[in-house]
């Protein structure tokens, strides 16, 4: 059978390797690049240097930001509220929750979450480097916001244990039924937690 | 609101610009890219250079081959029969030609159709190119496979008026439910056009 010229198939296979893009996608996206004008297969080879050449993590809350400053845009904002702080998973979690733009304290971004099953502990994520910031900052509140999933619990319930004795107030993320939902649909574990966590009107 | 850095809104921007990438895909996979390791987002950032630096049109059938040659495998292989040419779009339709492993002709890209709307003419395509290879070499017959669109069948009709004065037979691939398909769901064309070359059992 004909095979393709390796340039493409090298493509292809490195589209492929992108999450959510399988080889059919993979190929559609580069005989649509092998058309396209030349500039838009230069101009996304250089955005793909970019991020890695120009971006690093912060060195206090470790979302992404540029390589030529130390800490980044929100760490160094006087604007921002110094003594709450937002524990998340991922630093597209920081993106949105600024979307909501509903907080405006800090973040900590810990690159991961506790999965035993994948061999991830505590020493994987920026959890250390947390509690020395807990320690070492005055924060009044501390809001874990890692996902809703057996994992993100269970890391929220360790960070809990360890930010406890620290005297710091801890709160997470509410749960119940997500807005414009339909209560006939809810999972039952969601309905349960709406129940559970109702709220009284006044 | 918080604003993500240059580089990476670069990157989300330029997959944005791929077709079937909205805005939410695109900043997943960059992401991705910024927790994967380096070698990823550069491969891909090297693989689509090289789809521009090393390849090209064939000079003869006009599929995408390696540019240290003037002729593709598929025009240089001499176990295909030269005497049968499929006409094709694009050249994802020859790979999809291919993989059935039920055709050992040759093959002619037009590069698109004709579409007066868009201001796609005959002169947009490799149509004169064709006519030159049919007049030059001795095919015995041609394969319009075109998409079974409008504007697909459109340029097949235009075809088969310019290619009739050469005396070779011209085909097109046939119209009909297609393999696997439910006779309840295929749409009205496809069931009147596989009603009318419906085929006599013997």
């Amino acid at each position: 059978m004909h095979r393709l010229p390796e340039p493409v198939q090298n493509l292809i296979d490195a589209f492929a390797r992108l999450p959510g893009i399988g080889p059919k996608t993979a190929s559609r996206l580069t005989f649509f690049l092998l058309r396209a004008p030349e500039d838009l297969a230069t101009s996304l080879s250089q955005a793909l240097l970019g991020i890695k050449k120009d971006t690093k993590l912060c060195e206090v809350c470790f979302n992404i930001t540029l390589k030529d400053r130390p800490t980044c845009e929100i760490c160094n904002s006087p604007l921002r509220d110094a003594q709450t702080l937002c524990i998340v998973e991922e630093p597209l979690d920081v993106l949105a929750i600024e979307k909501t733009a509903g907080y405006n304290g800090l973040y900590h971004v810990l690159h991961g979450v506790l999965s035993p099953i994948e061999g991830i502990g505590p020493e994987d994520l920026k959890i250390k480097e947390l509690l020395i910031r807990l320690e070492s900052q005055d924060f009044k509140e501390v809001i874990l916001a890692t996902n809703p999933s057996m994992e993100g619990d269970a890391t929220a319930m360790y960070l809990h244990e360890r930010i406890a004795p620290l005297n710091i107030r801890v709160t997470r993320l509410a749960r119940g039924l997500p807005v414009g939902g339909d209560l006939e649909y809810a999972d039952q574990n969601t309905l349960l937690r709406a129940l559970a966590g109702r709220e009284r009107l006044e």
